[in-house]
């Protein structure tokens, strides 16, 4: 049995208790989260988010990514999220690679080498520089209608506890 | 009180009871899932994840943006996954527009325009198709390392149940 087999069965269990069908498609908190697609962060869990409450978009390192800026405008035009909240974390991967290495594992890997015309990998040095980067690129983002609650924090995967980064 | 606020109140008492801090940075159950922002869909809870077990990837749509590839490819290639799950759903706003309506909307909200080369908007009118698009992109894509299972699903919002496409 697959790991994917084994979800499924975790999904089949979580249908038959399921009492959530009747949500509305806009966020009922009328926020936004762009996180780390980081196994250790359970983000509705650790915001106490409940199904229908709040737009969720994740990558590695919770860049802001062109593609994180398009899910952005899309929530905030099309589906009224007026906040947004940024998270990154301690002990994050993207801390122990430059974009080199990653091209460089594929090649190995592989054989094949990809470019910066593939993917920019988007690894960082410096957590909270990263955080204050992301802040000001998406406060400063011009297709963006709400930008005056846009808070970043550092997710402490030891301790559970978000800290704010100004 | 800022919603923000409000989460961040949710985030303390998560900390209080936390005892997940000694989880390690790969994925516990070798999965990556690829799914959309939706608020409706709380990705952990309805594939029965818990902290340490998948790396989690979400966008407007759960397309396989170039975001979602790079993602992807530190997962497999730097932390280990194996199996990649992706998730559209019913009901999903990238059925409600095409993209030039985006487009007309941020125009209308702001009187600047964005274009195709701002972001493309993603969005798709056949939600299926859109899985078996996806499902073809990730197989096909050159810079991965495991693509024997990666499966594809319509989160079904009423029900709570995913539906395979094949």
């Amino acid at each position: 049995m697959s790991v994917t087999d084994e979800l499924l069965a975790n999904n089949e269990k979580y249908a038959e208790g399921f009492d959530k069908g009747d949500l509305p498609m806009p966020p009922a908190k009328n926020v936004a989260v762009v996180a780390c697609m980081d196994a250790r962060l359970k983000v509705g869990a650790l915001l106490g988010l409940d199904e229908g409450d709040a737009h969720v978009i994740r990558n590695a390192g919770g860049i802001i990514s062109t593609d994180a800026l398009r899910s952005l405008v899309i929530s905030q035009h099309l589906l009224g999220t007026k906040e947004v909240i940024l998270i990154h974390h301690t002990d994050c991967g993207m801390l122990t690679f430059e974009d080199a290495d990653l091209y460089d594992k594929v090649e190995e890997n592989l054989g094949s080498r990809p470019s910066s015309s593939d993917f920019e990998a988007g690894s960082f040095n410096d957590l909270e520089g990263d955080v204050r980067k992301s802040l000001e690129t998406v406060r400063n983002y011009p297709f963006l209608l709400h930008t005056d609650s846009v808070r970043g924090f550092v997710y402490d995967v030891k301790t559970g506890k978000l800290n704010e980064v100004t």
